[in-house]
Order: C-alpha cells, then sequence, then structure tokens
C-alpha cells in the first residue's frame, strides 16, 4: 500500500492521474464498511495498491463520471478499467490476482457463500435503523429484537456447520464481506444483542486476530465520533482524526 | 425436461420426493420473470431438469423450508442440495454443467456484465410501479419518463460496445438475466417507453430468435391476464391457461 495523503478528495479537487503500472487503486472511504471489504481482500492477498479517499458529503466531479452510483469502493487498473459494488471489486481481485484464493473453487460451496451474503444483505439494514432510531431519541427495543433474531440466524449458521467460519475451517470472502459491520456494533448501539450467539461472537473474537482484519480495524469511540459528524451532515466526517 | 403437471402447488399439498439421480429440479412458477432467468440458463445450457410449479399466494409448507426467503426459483440435486436467487441459480448451473459457457471467463468482462446485472435491477422496480399507477387509474407519465432515462442508459451501452448482446458478439449471460422484463414490456404497459431506443429494440428483435427464449415465451396477452389475476391476489392466477 503506498502512503498517500489520507485526506478526502471533495467537489472542486483536480482529477487523479493514471493509475501507475503495477499497481490497482481503490477509490474509498476510511470509515465505509463496503469499501472496507475490498480493503480487506487487497491485504489478504497481498495486490499492490494505492488510496484516494474520496468525500461522499462533497463528491468530486471526475468520481462520480468514474463511479455511476457515486459510492465507494471503486477499483480503477492502470489500463483505466473501473469496477465498483464491494461483491464485484471483491470477486475480481480474486480471479484476477495469485495468492491465496478467497472464493472456494466449488461451485456449491461458493453458491452457498453467495446465498450467505444475499441474507446478511438483509441484516445491515437493522443497524442503521437502530442507530437512527436512537439519534433521535426513540425507543429501539423492538428494531433490537428483530435483529437479535437475524443474529440467531447467523449463529445458526455457525451451529449447523460446525465450522470456526462461515465458509468452512479458513477464513474465506464470506467473512471478509460481513466483517466490517461486526467490528461496528458497539458503535452502532447494538452489543446487547449478542447475549445468545456464543459461536458467533467466538468468530468475531477469532476475526480480530487476522492480520487485515486488524489493518483495517477502527476503534469504537473514532466510529462513534465518525457517525455523528456524518448523520449530522458533516462534510469534515470522513477526515476526522487526521 | 420431464413432462410433468404444470398446476401449481399449493398450501397443504405433499412435499415431493427426492430428485431422481441425473436430473435438476426446478421450483418455478409459470409467469414469474426470475425463474425465467434460470429456466433459460437450463434450456441455452441443455439440462436434463423437471419443474415444479409452487402457488406463491399459498405456498407449501415444505417450500418455505426449502427456500428461506419463499420465493423462486430454486434449485434441488439429486444429492438433497438447495440453490436460490435467480443471479446465483444461474451462475452455479454454468458453472457445474458443460456445454456452452453463458460467463466470460474474464474477470473483467464478468464483474461489467455484474455491474450492468446491478443496473438493471435498480431498473425492474420501475416496471411495477408504471403498472400499479395503470392498474389504480394514476397517470403514469412521469414514472415513464423516468422509465426511459433507464432504458437509454441500456441504448447507451450497446451504442458504446458497438455490439448486438450486452456481453459482445454473442449471446452471454447478461442477456438472460435481463430479458425476461422485456418480454414483459408490453403487458406492463411500457412500449410507448422504446421509440429512441433503436439498439435496445434490435436486441429485443434478436433475443425473440433465441431457441431458450422462444421455448419459455409467454404471449402478451397471457401475461395480462395473469397480471391482473396475480396483483387482485387471486390464487388461480399461477395456473391461468391450464
Amino acid at each position: 500500500q503506498l502512503a498517500m495523503s489520507e485526506k478526502s478528495l471533495r467537489k472542486g479537487s483536480p482529477a487523479p492521474g493514471p493509475v501507475p503500472e503495477g499497481l490497482i487503486r481503490i477509490y474509498s472511504m476510511r470509515f465505509c464498511p463496503f469499501a472496507q471489504r475490498t480493503r480487506l481482500v487487497l491485504l489478504a492477498k497481498d495486490i499492490k495498491f494505492e488510496t484516494i479517499n474520496v468525500n461522499l458529503k462533497s463528491k468530486p466531479e471526475w468520481f462520480l463520471k468514474k463511479a455511476p452510483f457515486g459510492m465507494v469502493p471503486v477499483l480503477e487498473t492502470s489500463r483505466g478499467e473501473i469496477i465498483y459494488e464491494s461483491p464485484i471489486t471483491s470477486d475480481y481481485l480474486d480471479e484476477v490476482y495469485p495468492g491465496k484464493k478467497l472464493t472456494p473453487s466449488d461451485p456449491l460451496q461458493k453458491a452457498q457463500q453467495k446465498m450467505l451474503l444475499e441474507h446478511f444483505s438483509k441484516f445491515v439494514p437493522f443497524l442503521y435503523k437502530v442507530l437512527q432510531a436512537t439519534r433521535k431519541g426513540e425507543d429501539p427495543t423492538e428494531m433490537k429484537i428483530e435483529m437479535n433474531v437475524k443474529l440467531l440466524e447467523l449463529e445458526e449458521v455457525l451451529v449447523n456447520k460446525k465450522t470456526p467460519y462461515f465458509g468452512g475451517e479458513s477464513l474465506s470472502m464470506i467473512d471478509y464481506m460481513m466483517w466490517p459491520w461486526f467490528e461496528r456494533a458497539e458503535a452502532f448501539g447494538v452489543q446487547d444483542c449478542f447475549k445468545d450467539t456464543p459461536k458467533l461472537n467466538a468468530w468475531i473474537e477469532t476475526m480480530k486476530q487476522d492480520p487485515a482484519v486488524q489493518a483495517t480495524i477502527t476503534d469504537t469511540k473514532t466510529l462513534k465520533t465518525f457517525l455523528e459528524l456524518y448523520f449530522s451532515g458533516s462534510p469534515d466526517a470522513e477526515d476526522y482524526g487526521l
């Protein structure tokens, strides 16, 4: 990973030049869980990359041209090719680059990881609902009960598989795709939803030992401050702590 | 494709037995565009399969156990393995079965098809919005303008690629993933949104020549009657015409 300024580029900033040969570039945001998925894959596969952070509250014009949905992560290659959407970028990296394969080669296992990702995608909005309710001073109890049901479903997956990871005996793509939201559980104020999920809690502790997770982890206090700044609309949220 | 009763199985119906060796089973619904995606892939790859139609207004208990989201398509193998979600089932079939590969082997082209599918997924809800508005006697003009913008985006993809299909010179996975909704355009009452999309219209005509498309196509009159029955809540919608 090249050392570049971590400051996010805002509207009006000049467009970055082409990506140097032998590198891939990620347009990211330091606290974005979706961009973190791709950063985890880049690190786990030991890919040489550079990072350009984008201010999502004040998006540069050139960024919107590269990213039709206006979201991070976006990958850019030295040939100017563009790839976006976190699972698509992750699969692309896993297929193109050598080293540890994160996706199972067995089509059924691959399909099972993709189905679990679909289930997990329906879980993510609950986190934001709890946070928004808490921010508005509403009672999040009912939402937390619903979220607990979703977490128990994930617990059941691990119980049925009898393996420490969601893909089996070793860490694989699905674990990285899900991880960023578990890192944020306390910042989202849902740590009390993990009382009846011992296998899931053990997975969380194991994930914290992974070098790629350790290289991208953000502490709860920083995340809390970021979320508060972000949801209050501040364009300084992305650069908090720099 | 084995000849089985096309009648949909309803709540209370006995669970079907195991899938015979050498076959794969699809749980489908005759008029479902998502299930049609998988049927197109099964036919295009000349896979031996059997079909069990499920009544989505009156779902059998055993179906809900096999399909956690309660939706079709679902695949079941002779080993009792379950795969659901239309793009996941389609990729699974393309990877497991020999014959014509529908997905490009190049990771970038594959990523480009997946990105286009994401764009297309955001287009699908507009079709239902226009239909619902028309059913309620509301003016769909504004929604149709929005939809025309989406269709012009697809037109632009074909113009930029300079190829007859969305994946290149020959029909590939992305064409099958998008096709079912174009077959339904007139039934959804949006045929007047295709005035400025000559390339897209040519693609539609070309797709109609494909044997898998021809084997799964439903005429507009039947689709219209089905949609009217379905959205009025009738459990007989699925069996219309049998």
